[in-house]
């Protein structure tokens, strides 16, 4: 079956962007919001949260801290706006690719952990989403109060819909497992699709090819598929 | 049987401190290197490598930057002594653990987890062990130059043992396998470990119990194990 985002048919995030300008908008400004939200994607996922200054991000996207503020307001209104904008988008894919399946029967463990990991997976394709990978595989460790709201905002229903659907294909599992499940689901694939260079780093030489896609998405779905299946 | 670390018998992270004053130390300084390494493990833990001023340590381990520079250097100095305080300690806690099972003949891929998780859970048990798991788990989002080298001092040897265990274990396991499993299990506890608060934002009031450790490594050993298991 054909999910949303198999790696070779990836949606470039470019097609995301907006160029419409609103009205009251500083002068002086040719920069759209949407360059603004890169600019800002790269310096948080280099510096973190705290780390992060609205200097550093102006300079980067060369527009004024001014026009930043005006767009997005405070720092936080700008990390909601960068972490949502991919966030959303990544959540309706797994909820379509769910709903997908669903038209064939019960979907098998297999099927949803690929409809999960494929849209996240096609991210990789650009070095602006690696940006975003990045700075959502740090999101857990950034403040309470940053994270929170803003991981169940952009992913709260979409993973209970994958909970919902791991316990419907594996009805004799308890309901904490399955949440347990999921939850380490998502550990797994932040830490792989998150370019740690650890398989570089441990491999013996020519054994590892850190380019192949499809190597990385089988090795993870076959591991996480096992976990989940597990007794 | 019965490995070193379990979570009841705990070694606190205390017991790794040191209280010798080096000769030529600064003067007017009452507070141990290890204080400083606490202070800044916390510092660390919340700020990042690139947020991370010697300063807010200074300010946090109540000392001057003079006394953290005549000890560490640099900012990455110190960062180098945070990281591999903890981190040899659990490498070398993680082979005496294998080292142990073999004297029992070839282990299974369930206690070859275990031997493998323990070291770590039981840096859970305290405030500071968990700034430890924190900064460790944002670690691969760390500048390369920053992670790559301390990541492979502190564990490459380790790990490159329990990739040769998992292999015994699972005799028909391609090499390259083996090396996803191991990386992938480590994604997945650096995860589970450090506190992201996923499953207590997620679950129905009343079915889970974030203070509950045994059903903690539980979930994460059986989710583990299916994983390298897996086909």
């Amino acid at each position: 079956m054909t999910l949303a985002n198999e790696p070779n048919r990836a949606a470039s995030p470019k097609r995301t962007r907006s160029k419409r300008k609103g009205p009251g908008r500083p002068e002086g400004a040719s920069v759209s919001k949407n360059d603004i939200l890169d600019a800002a994607e790269t310096v948080f996922a280099n510096l973190g949260y705290a780390g992060t200054t609205l200097r550093e991000v102006a300079a980067q996207a060369k527009v004024t801290q001014a026009l930043i503020s005006y767009y997005f307001g405070s720092k936080y209104g700008l990390f909601e706006a960068v972490f949502l904008r991919r966030g959303q988008l990544i959540s309706q894919q797994r909820i379509e690719n769910l709903e997908a399946l669903r038209t064939h029967g019960r979907p098998k463990v297999r099927d949803i952990v690929r409809a999960f990991l494929l849209p996240t997976l096609a991210m990789r394709a650009t070095l602006q989403g690696r940006d975003f990978l990045r700075l959502q595989s740090r999101l857990h460790t950034e403040p309470p109060e940053i994270s929170y709201k803003l991981r169940t905002d952009a992913y709260g229903e979409s993973t209970r819909r994958f909970v919902e659907a791991v316990r419907e294909a594996l009805p004799r599992l308890p309901e904490l497992d399955a949440y347990w499940r999921v939850t380490l689901m998502i550990g797994t694939y932040l830490y792989a699709f998150s370019d740690t260079h650890r398989m570089d780093a441990m491999t013996p030489k020519g054994l590892y090819d850190p380019d192949d896609t499809d190597a990385l998405i089988d090795q993870v779905t076959r591991f996480v598929v096992g976990g989940i299946e597990a007794r």
